[in-house]
């Protein structure tokens, strides 16, 4: 089993890496390559049995893809892109890593005449507001960023090339990552995992919206799972539509800090301050709140029932881990 | 006002020329240059007091999309593209003019720093089977061929380009255009069409598929209508969502033929014959059936409200006027 990954030093490329080297297997069969692509480089891995090898560099760059695919990996996971604040910001580079480097990875694999199976990242900024209040998945999407645009255009691309046998290929289309590990930043949707983070590790957190805010979270331990799970699956079972919006606790901010004083206590509540926030509230009316995600759990595709849950992996994956690591 | 249309050669761009050349004027301004483009030239048409040009060759080829659009028209008709059974056929030129040139067309818009309206004709084939028995104006776009796939992701160009101010576009998604004049051809769909216009002028016709199928049907009149109404309206009314299912007659082929005994008596009707196709049926069941529409109607796009009328239209159009154009 040869396994390729773009977008491997970003923060799901990374856990994803992890995840791979902790199994040594995946869909049952022993990785036997495993090959990290990034705009820079990767960490590297040790996997015992498998070549680990690092590449960096623009997909969109000719011949890179075919480079990258020339050993015929079973499983390619297209995590890199641009995120959505940059994509909006340098229109030219957004339409260049999120749509031309993706067409330009599944035309080497068509190229290739193999059937590799390819999971692909997408997002659910490909639906632009007015939202029903729980998103069905037949619901059309309508972006409202050249983020939320390029992801849809790679989504059509996949299910054609699906389609069509260039290969089999598994949309999936993540909601907000949340507890996020690292440092605070400055990403509009930030708060959602910094009113957690910053807490836990004793420090002061600032909630820009009102505590009434509903959203959608799963932790990046689940977006590891849905991976894995869209890598695994039998694309029988999925059929023609092949992207996927992925499941998620959706939840009021309200009930995440209420979810952080059971975990944490009081005095840990205590340390998010309220700063509202008139640009980021605005920005945050824009989003989705829930998804009825019914294909995708029918599919296997599971993640946390409670934001409680979903603090406790955090603190399992980053906080019990790290204390681990270093002690 | 100066206007552009790509795809001039073809059947809609052909009428939508005649009725500029009959308007002399679109959105109540004086037509003063006519640019018309196609893959081959179109044929030219006279229109006083405009200079009307013909233009051909490869959208797709650099420069091509720049020369055309240079003297900045302020409304732009994008009507080129490959048919569906050309674009599954040669995955490669689908891909290229379909969503290549339009890519093209609307990055030169982009870079000439103007915002003129951009129309676009879209198709219901962006959607894709299974569907509820009346799509509503929310459904998601799942296409099941090349064409679709291509379709969707131009619209997607069109509504990004339009949220970040590169042009006002609108994009149409047409129904199945009925009845189409010409000689029958081989396209899947075109019995829907052939057993009107066959026995209209006395020919024999197939239907190769059973009474009962329901589809879909705007005359070649209303296409224009389509189009006329697109290039005129107040984008503010609109909104971010700039790709517009197309109203239709909902009919079963049943109610086609009972139509057509009421206008044109049972002699004509005798003219169709029952020839099963199960290939042809298998591939009119993975079609669309009834459209909500209800935007399109709302925001002023008329189609017929009758299968007769849609007869009617086709006997004034072609009948009527090539006898008064031979008398």
């Amino acid at each position: 089993m040869r396994v390729l990954m773009t977008g491997a030093a970003g923060m799901v490329g990374r856990k994803l890496t992890d995840r791979l080297v902790r199994d040594g297997t995946l869909n049952g069969r022993a990785i036997t390559a495993l090959d990290l692509h990034d705009i820079v480089p990767p960490a590297s891995v040790d996997l015992p049995g498998a070549a680990v090898s690092v590449h960096s560099g623009d997909l969109a760059e000719p011949g890179a893809a075919a480079a990258l695919t020339a050993a015929k990996p079973d499983v390619i996971f297209h995590l890199a892109g641009v995120v959505s604040g940059e994509a909006e910001a340098d229109f030219d580079k957004g339409y260049r890593v999120n749509l031309d480097a993706t067409r330009a990875l599944f035309d080497a694999i068509r190229l290739a005449a193999y059937v590799p199976r390819v999971v692909f990242t997408s997002s659910i900024a490909v639906f632009g507001a007015p939202f029903p209040e729980i998103i069905p998945d037949e619901f059309h999407a309508t972006p409202l960023t050249s983020y939320g645009a390029q992801k849809l255009m790679a989504e059509t691309l996949l299910a054609d090339y699906t389609r069509r046998g260039f290969f089999d290929g598994i949309g999936i289309r993540l909601p907000t990552i949340c507890v996020r590990p690292g440092k605070p930043n400055l990403a509009a949707s930030g708060f959602f995992s910094g009113i957690i983070r910053e807490p836990l590790a004793g420090k002061e957190a600032i909630l820009p919206v009102p505590r009434s805010v509903v959203h959608t979270h799963a932790s990046p331990r689940s977006a590891v799972n849905f991976l894995i799970r869209a890598a695994e699956i039998d694309g029988a079972l999925v059929g023609p539509r092949r992207n996927l919006t992925m499941p998620g606790v959706g939840v009021t901010v309200g009930e995440q800090i209420e979810a952080l004083e059971r975990i944490a206590g009081g005095d840990a509540v205590k340390l998010i301050r309220e700063e509202p926030d008139a640009t980021i509230w605005a920005i945050v009316q824009g989003w989705p709140t829930r998804f009825a995600a019914t294909r995708a759990r029918a599919l296997g595709f599971a993640a946390e029932t409670s934001f409680d849950e979903i603090i406790r992996a955090h603190i399992e994956d980053e906080l019990e881990a790290s204390r681990a690591s270093s002690s």
